[in-house]
This record gives structure tokens, sequence and C-alpha cells, in this order.
């Protein structure tokens, strides 16, 4: 099996799946509890943190542990507003987000808020001087993707603070780091950004957790109100074990972040030169994007013929981003960048992890060389 | 070590670790991916639905998979009120509910609802004459715990939605089921009941995960936006291997149901007449409680002190409910039943598990005498 479909989700480290069982085993106790297992539990919440923050970095405090990247991004973008509701009533963002980013603020609009959703450029990110005008004195947030799920478009959040201060300095900014987190630098604490949200499955971590930077003293109304925990920013009994299980995933990858991009930026590579010249395709990633991620147009083939054709040859891709891909509608990434439906209807997209190899990149290669031409050949009979 | 803090939550069964951490393992694909890796994850989740609901009994497909108890009770109140604006404007509920329960009443007071929370008999349960003439024709929303958290006391549903048919036939219920599911009957199906809230790490599942079951056909707002899982009612990639680790919790808590309230009652009866005749204290749960919990007053100690002492000689138990025990004020629970403070101030909270023994509570009992032998001593002698 060759798993290209690491944005998706990402198979959990041996070592992750060890600590993660080993810690529901010993270290069961309520963090809220007042004997030694409660303390114990409360011990390795703190040390937690502290791992996770000293990847970043970031201060300790200024993490908030959630069910993961939707819980995140659903605390960052209404527990935002709603705790800060003299900051304004506008929000900017773009078309490309993930659905988690576009119906957390639809719920804001529904209340209203008013929202700008800028397009993207063809390069897959959003273009400075629109998004400089977009911004009024009455905005009171900007959510934007760091790292795009589809595309891998990056948007450098320096650039968006620097426009923030120009134009509104009271608005504060929500980075979407759920795909760049562990795997290029996220600096929360330096980067003028105030939240930042992460999941630990997409850096082969456990899926249900997840985390939320936060500026310190930022004031946040929960989404999950109850017995108080996080300092009453996320009721519900910790889950210590995950949380853990997140900050192992996350130290490992901070380890080998220098080389991350590099390892796949290879195994992209060996992608893409075994399809050069030797199948009709159309890369839709830019050029700088984050090389974990490529988007490729097969054109003439629907994109689910071949997502199914290569899984059965053992190769497992996905069409735009998991979360939306049951829908089967259009991909709005795609669509936000001007590319025609014809094209992304054929799209499909790689994402690779470290833990792949430059051998299944030319694996992968050859199977859609294959498959491309029983396809043609099938289709040509077929007319 | 003797751990009788089980309504706080409970040591993780191996064999639900073990299945837990195999799942992490071999099914770590994202249930929305197209591929195989995705089938299998919506499958293994479609399995878990039926076993839960199977446990109940339930319809499958009135399942929701959560982050926890906290989440599904924000998810049952806030969610329900939030879809159902015409049915009204008024909740009614106790007291003696869990903070999540309480916090989440208190949202929708400041979004422009009126809720009449009913204080507690001395026997730990809501007056069902009182609950009757609370509830009005503009009631939407009646939230009751069915076991208490911290007394056992047992409040039926039957009976519950009995006044409700009676007084408000459109107003929904909601039972808190925390503390009662895989331990008594819980019949979300039959009961009459519109939703309950369940949580895996009271049944020795893991922590993180969580259901709510719903009437099916009724209308639920997600709290959480984004990639429209779980048929758009809780975005967020599902956690397989925590929801697998649910089922099978709930599937071994099911088989041993019909004995569970007999075996806890032994242990708790153990401990009381380990106590009988020898130390002062005071039963504070109600004689018909859920024997599982055990809320015992010792009147003169200090709560905090005969934890910490009991904690010494390897016995864990609580005050209060584990959230809010940090918060050490007096329960709000025992004031609601009419408790004067000066007792609740003392009160201990035993609870628990089948997998408790009887020795483990003679243990206990022992212990007990031994602390209070010696700070009455103390006491005496700093008089």
């Amino acid at each position: 099996m060759i798993y290209f479909d690491n944005s998706a989700t990402t198979r959990p480290l041996d070592d992750v799946i060890a600590l993660v069982s080993r810690s529901m085993g010993e270290c069961y106790g309520n963090a809220s509890s007042l004997h030694a297992l409660g303390m114990e539990a409360e011990r390795r919440l703190r040390m937690a943190a502290e791992t996770l923050s000293g990847t970043v970095p970031c201060p300790a405090g200024a993490i908030l542990f959630t069910s993961g990247g939707t819980e995140s991004i659903n605390t960052a973008i209404k527990g935002y507003l709603a705790a800060n509701p003299r900051k304004g009533r506008h929000i900017v963002s773009t078309e490309g987000e993930h659905p988690a980013v576009l119906e957390s603020i639809r719920q804001m609009v529904s209340r209203g808020y008013e929202a700008t959703l800028l397009p993207l450029e063809r390069n897959g990110s959003v273009d400075p001087d629109r998004l400089a005008s977009a911004i009024r004195p009455d905005t009171a947030l900007i959510s934007i993707l760091h790292v795009n799920n589809e595309t891998g478009a990056i948007t450098p959040p320096e650039e968006i603070a620097c426009i923030r201060d120009i134009r509104c300095p009271d608005a504060a900014i929500h980075m979407d780091c759920v795909q760049s987190f562990g795997k290029i630098p996220t600096p929360f604490g330096r980067a003028g950004y105030d939240m930042a949200s992460v999941s630990a499955h997409k850096i082969h971590g456990p899926k249900g957790v997840g985390a939320l930077y936060f500026r310190p003293g930022l004031k946040l109304e929960p989404i999950l109100h109850g017995g108080g925990q996080q300092h009453g920013m996320r009721s519900g009994t910790e889950n210590v074990a995950l949380i853990e299980g997140l900050a192992l995933a996350a130290q490992i990858a901070a380890q080998r972040r220098p080389e991350t991009p590099g390892i796949v930026r290879q195994i992209r590579d060996r992608l893409v030169s075994g399809l050069a010249g030797r199948v009709d395709h159309e890369i839709l990633s830019p050029a700088d994007a984050y090389p974990g991620i490529l988007n490729v147009a097969f054109p003439g083939m629907p994109a689910e013929a071949m997502l199914h054709a290569l899984e059965s040859e053992g190769v497992y891709v996905s069409t735009g981003s998991a979360c939306s891909s049951r829908k089967r509608k259009t991909s709005p990434v795609l669509r936000a960048m001007g590319i025609p439906d014809s094209i992304a209807a054929s799209a499909l997209r790689f994402s690779f992890s470290i833990y792949n190899s430059c051998e299944e990149a030319d694996a992968a290669a050859e199977a859609i060389v294959r498959i491309l031409d029983r396809y043609t050949v099938r289709s040509t009979k077929n007319r």
C-alpha cells in the first residue's frame, strides 16, 4: 500500500500509539480530582502543554486543548467574536478556506456579522492588495489558511500581520495551521497572529485531539460550557492520553521539521518527473507551495475514476479535501483560484509525509501511466 | 490502592485499551476519504453505532458521537433550543444538575431564555409536583439528571415524561445519563425522552469520547461547524479508535448491567456496616439511590482533610463532583437538598465500580475509623 493521503489524515506513529495506550492505563485519574491520581493527570497536562508550546515556540499558558482542528477553529472564530463584540462586526477571509472556517463564519453571518471572502489568485494564495482593501476599520477578525489543504499554497503569516497592522491594528488574526503545523515553522508567539489552530492527526498523532494557540490575554468565549476546566475556556474532562499523544507527535515533528520540506519535496519531485512527458497532466499546486501537497489534474479522466483506479493499484489519494470529498462537487479551492471546472473535475491531491519514500512516488507514477494508457485505449474504443 | 472515585472517572479496561491501540494503528483512515481506508473507517463507525445503540436499545441512526459528556450536554441544550426557536423560551431543570447542564442553561438565559431551576428534595431528587407546576405552555426543554453524580439519587425518566405529557407535550426532555449509562437501564428509545447524554470514561472506556442520543427526526443545531461529518450534526474528523473504545466499553457494561447494582450495593453496604456504630457519620445519599455512589459526612472533620488522610492510606475518593471539587465551595447539590453547610463541608463521595471488591470496602472503613480516631484525639488535644 502506498498512502499518499497524509493531508486527510496520517497513521499515528508506533511511539505515539504506545504512549497513548500506556497513559490510558497508568494515568486515568480525572485532572480535577484532588487526590494523587488527579494531581498526576494535571501534572501530565502541564508537561504536555510545555512540550507542545516548546515546539512552536509560544508560552505554555497560551495553549487550549480541544477535540481537534474543527473545534479549535470554531473556538477561534465564534469564541473570539462572541467575546469581543465591540471590536467590530466584519470578518475577512478567503473562498479557499477549510469548511470549518467557512461554516463558522457563516454562523456568525447568520448572527449579524458581515464577511468578505476573497478569491484566491492563480498561485493559490490571497493577493495582498486585495486583502488590504478588504480590511476595514470595523474588521474584527481575519482568518487565513497557512498552508492550503488542497494545493499546498502558503500564505506568509508575517505578511498578513503587516497588512493588518497598517489597515486595522485592532483586528485579530486567526491562522488555520492544521496543514502547516509540525511541517514548516509556525512561530505563534512571534509572527503577529493572535490565534492558530492545529490538529494532532495531521502530524502522525492521534485523532480526536487538537489545540488552539491564543495570544495570552486574548478574550475567548468558550464553545463548551461546564466544569470550567482549562481556566474556564474549555469545559470537559481532559483527555490526558490523547493530549500526551499530541505533545509527543508535535515534538517528533518539530525535531524533524528542518528536514521535512526537503524530504517531501524529493518525493513530490520524483512523482512529477515520473509523469513528465509520459501522460497528459496539469499541476495545479503553485511552484512555491508546501511540497508535501501536490494537486494534479489528468484532463479527460474524472478524478473519482482515477482515485479508484489508483486504489486498485494500492495507491491511496484524494479528490480535494477529505472533509468535502464525499459531497462530489467541484473543489471550492480550485474554483476560488479560477481553475475551470473541467480541469478541477479531474484533479487529485497527492499528500506526502516524511515516512513516505521516493520509491513509492516512482511506483505511483508508474501506476498513473498504466491507468491512463488503459483509460485512453478504452475511451478511444468507446467512441 | 483502593480507587473509590469511579464517578469522577474510571480506569479503562485492558480490552478497551488494546482495542483503541489496535484501531489507531490499523484503521487510521479518514472516514470521509473515498478510498478503502476511508471506507473501512466509515464501516467501523457504523458498527460502533450499532453496537452502542444495541446496548440501550435505540435506533443506530439516533446516535451522535461527541468528544464527551460535556459536549453531548452542550449540544443537547444549546443545539436543541437554537434549532427550535418556536418551541418556547423557557427551560426547566434543577439546582442539582452537573455544571455542564447549569452552565449551558446559563448561556441560553444570557441569550434571552428563561430558566426555572428547582431545588432538590431531601431525598436528592426533584419533587414531581414542583416539576409539574414549573412546566409551562412555553417550556421548550426539560433537562434532568438521571443518576445524581454526587448522591446517586435516581430520577425516573418515565415519571418526567409522564408529567411533561400532561403539562406541555411539546417540551423536549434531555436526560443527563452520564452516571447511569451502562449501570442501570437507560431505554432511550422507549422511556419518552428526546435526548440523552453519555460519556465513555465513566464506564471504563476512554476519555475524550461520548455520545448524544436524540430521538430520530429531532432538530439539533450543531455546536461544531465544518466538514459536515455525522450528517452535518457534528463536524470534525471522526475519532474511530475512541468511538470503537466507547462501543466496546458500553457493550461490556451492558452485559454486566443486570448484576451491576447488586455488586456495587454489596460493596457500599460493607463500607456502611464497617462504619456503623464506630464513627460519627451521616449518610447523605438517599436509601434508594444508585448504590454505586455513597455520599457520607463525617461531622467535624473537613472533607478535604479526610480526603487527603484517606489518600495517605491509599484510598481515593472525592469531595463532591470532580469538576467542581477544585473550587472548594459547598456542594450545590447538597445545598439544593437543603443540607446545612456545616454538614456538607464534611461530605465525601465514595463511588464504586463492579471492579472494586468488598475487601476494599472493609479496608476503607478501617482506614476511616483509624483516621477519625487520630483526628478526634488530636482535636481534643488542641483544645
